[in-house]
């Protein structure tokens, strides 16, 4: 897709990052890295000078770490988001990953063009895949049964939703959504998947051996928790404050397993590449 | 879902409208029909008299013919929307199919609560299902080799995108996508098919030996005609004005089926089972 | 995989066989064709002369028609298979579809090698795929429901109930495979779908849409047909006899459609590629 | 399945025979457990007085340990498979796992019925669905990319081959089948799936990132290793002797995990359940 060289700076981050600056350099671009010094590939920038002559300045995602910091897990020391900014110059693109506040004033009154490559709905798309893989990683990890003859609900039918649900099936799963509006439902069973309504879940919960929650609202309350089978098995997948509500869980003695942030943990590499897909779309759009 | 049993009459249409009247009585609602003499099911009524009483009464899709006429091929004569309307009481829930001006303001003129169940979402999704199936079946006819193992390029991912090309694969198909924006062809790698971008279609489509478009538009002009190898088959399954250019289509030699109304040709009973469910749809929502 | 261009004979035949001569020629062969005069491709040998030189001659599937003649619909005029394979010399790799034992003792008698390709397991399991694909065609054809939703028993899992059952099930159905032994069921559970067995098929039948045969027996008797609701369609892929009761089916009323052959009539072209793969295969093995 | 309550003997074993055991209860027949003390479940049997009683008495999987002795890593003590079996009565039904000649011996020596259910098709069809995910979950956890879009090669095409593929595929990834016979080639076309020949196994591994062996033969040897890409994972799940040569894998420092007996592992539960289905066909058979 990019039909020319660019000079991109890969800036902090986590494996994501470093598989991140891999990949555009496998691509032919030249990359520069720098607060990256333990993430295992191309050595490291001793300083920002230079990164004003890039054409796209990538910050990890999240961009900022406690305090005002660069988000830099595998630095080799602490660097202020400030001094990092500083280097740039006007004008000059930078991608951040789930941007705050802060950094977005930063940006500005540095005349940064600033884009949140987390906000962008391919991103989300991808993300959900290995959202859903991780989710079918843990069920299998976990579980004494296969997934295949499984009973499985999927609470919610959203981009995460419609990721997982046919996954599970796939493996054999009999699966079926939980979702409050119609065409949701309507969606799932087009899918060959059973829907039921998400206002009576608890009536349903009894005979399912996984639960799988997607929506970030408290969905699984006490009485929808003392409705689950002995053994059964909870995964929310919601971010915070999750979907279910875990001193109930506790009380009750129902395992509930809280996933968050799944792709930059169980595939660091392929994260990445949807990073680089993604700044692509970014870096092409900021030309037109 | 119907807790209760209801009063519904059938009023006009096709196989579909026949369909329905079938199901609702087999979910046990006193059902009268209306304007469907040849639709070989229940007997139907002589006259309107009594649908005032009815909890709901369903137009068919389309509801209105030519020259303000009731919708009602299987009936025995012509009848007049308005006299129909007329045999109704303010107040009385109307559900029809793509309602049009003349019906709206002849409904609000005599205080009816129409609804029209066309433009209902969960719907439109189900009935992508079967306009899938019926391209399926299109393509099975007309071309000599097996889907399995075809080329076969889906040019717009929206609902019927996304009922049609997991299908396609499924049978066996190589199947692409051709989408104009990022996250639609996010959406399709993420279910496994490939993707190419909208803006250079004829580029690619030298190699498809099936091209099935869904997208309202033309975007298949000359250009792209005449980039497909011979044999190719193509499919549209957008509404008017659709998206092929049939003139240049002709003049280049290029088979083209404009397939429109699949649903209720290819699958009519389950057409009037979809109906069904978004009816009682409405009929819940109405009554809260 | 043919490093080599080769000098191939396709003699007789219907549009499969012409297909497959396109095909030969596509991948580089020196092709020649006799008898083949309205199969709309390249032009045809006037006699055999000069076949003797070829590295492998191919009859059609079935090799041979009525009282001893080539099975050729697509010649000009009729051929006595004598004639045919007097052209050829001692020791010539001749690929035949479905060999009698007439063919096979002139074969001999010419001191031919003479290979059955249809009796090639590769070419059963291709042509499985194709049959399944003019089922569901049928299927499609003739329902006025969706496959979506549609409940299905397939009747035997052998290689034609495994290609035929995933489809339909990717395509939404509910699908249940009846089979006589323990590991076929296990089979269809492992693919995820449901299964019974077959000694007790007319327990089963009463709630299924669709009931499609794929074993060369009697399965489907007066008790069967009778135990199916109306509407139910059946499809009866068993070659001779069937595995239907005709008179039974027709004093009941039942729908059923008896489907042989279908490769070829509903992918002729694909059918070729299968017997050029198929040819190939045997070419090779020869040169060992 | 089973019309009566029956008396059955669960003895010994790991996990899968204490969730058979539970099962057997669950499904309604009189359960009695021994050698099972710390299989948390029901109470075991001080000995196995009574047992003679039993219609069907049920040994592990492999029922033999070393030395003679019952596999019983759960019991409280160890057991002589001789005492075990001198407790029941001539004509008495034992069903075994993975029986030996010692056991088949020392059975026939006291005239009782010895049944191997780990011999039957259909528990090899349904254990293959358990491995099979079992290699899904170890690639999940091992690969720092997703299954997704992963190039994944699969060596042989049996039962285990056939379960594993078309899950891999449904999950995304590009599956490739590596097999000698064409017809088993074929049958993985027949799905979808790409195919390649045994014999130029090396000539094709440098692209894959995930190799999964399942033939029970050396096909991973110097060669084959040192074809495979920088930081591609193999998994053997071939019984002994492997699939591969461990030595040249260290030496070539490629990452190969050899899994053995995953149902057991991965899903103890389902496994049992697997286990009381065949014994079910077992009892049914030698009622005949």
């Amino acid at each position: 897709m990019m039909l020319r060289a660019e000079n991109i700076w890969v800036v902090g981050g986590d494996p994501r990052q470093a598989a991140l600056a891999a990949l555009l350099a496998d691509d032919g671009h030249s990359v520069h890295t720098y607060a990256l010094e333990r993430g295992g590939g191309m050595e490291c920038e001793p300083s920002m000078d230079g990164a004003d002559r890039a054409d796209c300045v990538v910050l990890p995602l999240p961009a900022s770490g406690p305090e005002g910091k660069l988000n830099a897990p595998l630095a080799a020391q602490e660097h202020e988001m400030a001094q990092v900014l500083d280097a740039l110059r006007p004008g000059q693109l930078v991608c951040a990953g789930m941007t705050d506040r802060a950094l977005e004033d930063m940006a500005a009154a540095r005349g940064l063009v600033l884009r949140d490559y987390f906000a962008r709905e391919e991103l989300a798309v991808m993300n959900a895949v290995a959202t859903a893989e991780g989710a079918i990683q843990i069920a299998m990890e976990e579980l004494p049964i296969t997934l295949h003859n499984a009973r499985v609900m999927v609470v919610g039918f959203g981009r995460l939703g419609r990721a997982l649900a046919p996954r599970l099936r796939a493996l054999g799963a009999q699966v079926w959504v939980c979702a409050r509006r119609h065409e949701q439902r309507a969606a799932a069973e087009s899918m060959g998947l059973g829907s039921e309504r998400l206002e009576r879940l608890s009536d349903w919960l009894c005979s399912y051996d996984l639960v799988i929650n997607t929506v970030p609202a408290l969905v699984l309350g006490v009485e929808e928790l003392a409705a689950l089978k002995e053994g059964a098995l909870v995964i929310d997948l919601a971010s915070r404050p999750g979907g279910v509500d875990m001193e109930a869980a506790a009380a009750l003695n129902v395992r509930v397993i809280w996933a968050l942030s799944l792709p930059g943990k169980v595939a660091p590499v392929t994260s990445g590449r949807y990073i680089k897909d993604t700044i692509y779309h970014i870096m092409e759009e900021s030309e037109l």
